[in-house]
């Protein structure tokens, strides 16, 4: 008998407000040497907004024109796709797929109107929604980041309270108070969402039975 | 704000036959020492069958005649009881209500009869279901059990084909292919559940955020 837990991987959505530590709490995960740390795989985006620097084509985004993005949403190749802050971001389906028909737990980090998109296309997609421990907390990790003017910040905080108004429609939340704590949350989750029944082919978990 | 995962704690149930290695699988998961490990007790069932050598009143078994233990049903003080070869078991519930009450996560060892009477009366109820990896396997370690006869380990058995088709009316399986991993599977099933959404109280959760 082939072990539950093997087979498809498992779409996951995670979201949260942008400095809550999505990419952070995801890298903690991925670098675990457990089983579960070693099925995931980032999701790779589709953008047009323009490279920052030491991002590459095909490993940090799929970088395109807004015509190129465009025709991608036309053609149905697009999971999800989001306007941002005046740029464009998709998840491309037949990427995914391959990835999950591999065993991978593929992991999108994508806001609320993406993750909606996803939860209509993929009923069984696992969504994640990642909280900062507090408020405050958000806001100084927002003000950290020098990258980045006031306008945007309250751009992103603005974002923030509105979307969080639909943590209802998530599967999970994790608070990320400790990034070792939140990572292992989120392969706990994982690990968790392969052993469901609901997940399984009990017609073959049964086949042993005269065996 | 409080970190969702503490507060009243998780009713679980595993079943799965004889011999599966329930018992020492959640033993195991008991003696890790992370949170969900520590937050986890064991049910502690009344029983009419006589005492084996070396179980104590109260700490294994609450022991029980069986006048006693039909009071006890009449009273409506059981979660749950069931026949078991001859002797009756049931699971106490104010005890286990108090272990809830106080943040510990209640693992019942029960059988499938059992295990539906939980989910009817507490539809929170996280059922899991054990299985060996192979019948042979399980065969094999009911043979190795010396205190049992022949008949009863082939009581065991058919017990065992009747109620494994009803896995489907669980929310997860585990096989126990190595006692570590299902452990790890165990408690992943317990931190998983306390992230679930539907577990939360979501107006909490954004409590914070004009803080």
């Amino acid at each position: 008998m082939r072990a539950p837990g093997n087979g498809r991987g498992l779409l996951v959505v995670v979201s949260g407000p942008s400095g809550v530590g999505k990419g952070t709490v995801v890298d903690a995960a991925m670098a675990r040497r457990t089983e579960a740390a070693r099925r995931i795989r980032r999701s790779i985006s589709v953008t047009t907004r323009k490279p920052r620097p030491g991002e590459r084509e095909g490993v940090d985004y799929f970088f395109r024109s807004p015509k190129q993005f465009a025709s991608m949403v036309r053609r149905g190749e697009m999971l999800e796709h989001a306007e941002y802050l005046g740029h464009q971001y998709g998840t491309p389906a037949d990427w995914v797929d391959r990835q999950l028909e591999e065993g991978y737990d593929v992991v999108l980090e994508i806001e609320v109107k993406g993750a909606m998109q996803v939860r209509r296309r993929r009923p069984d997609a696992v969504l994640i929604y990642m909280l900062p421990p507090s408020w405050q907390a958000l806001k100084r990790r927002l003000a950290g980041r020098r990258s980045e003017d006031e306008e945007v910040q309250q751009a992103r905080l603005e974002v923030a309270l509105q979307e969080k108004k639909q943590v209802h429609r998530y599967d999970y939340v994790i608070v990320n108070d400790r990034v070792s704590r939140a990572a292992s949350k989120l392969l706990a989750i994982l690990t968790a969402e392969r052993a469901r029944v609901s997940r399984m082919d009990t017609d073959r978990l049964l086949e042993w039975e005269n065996g």
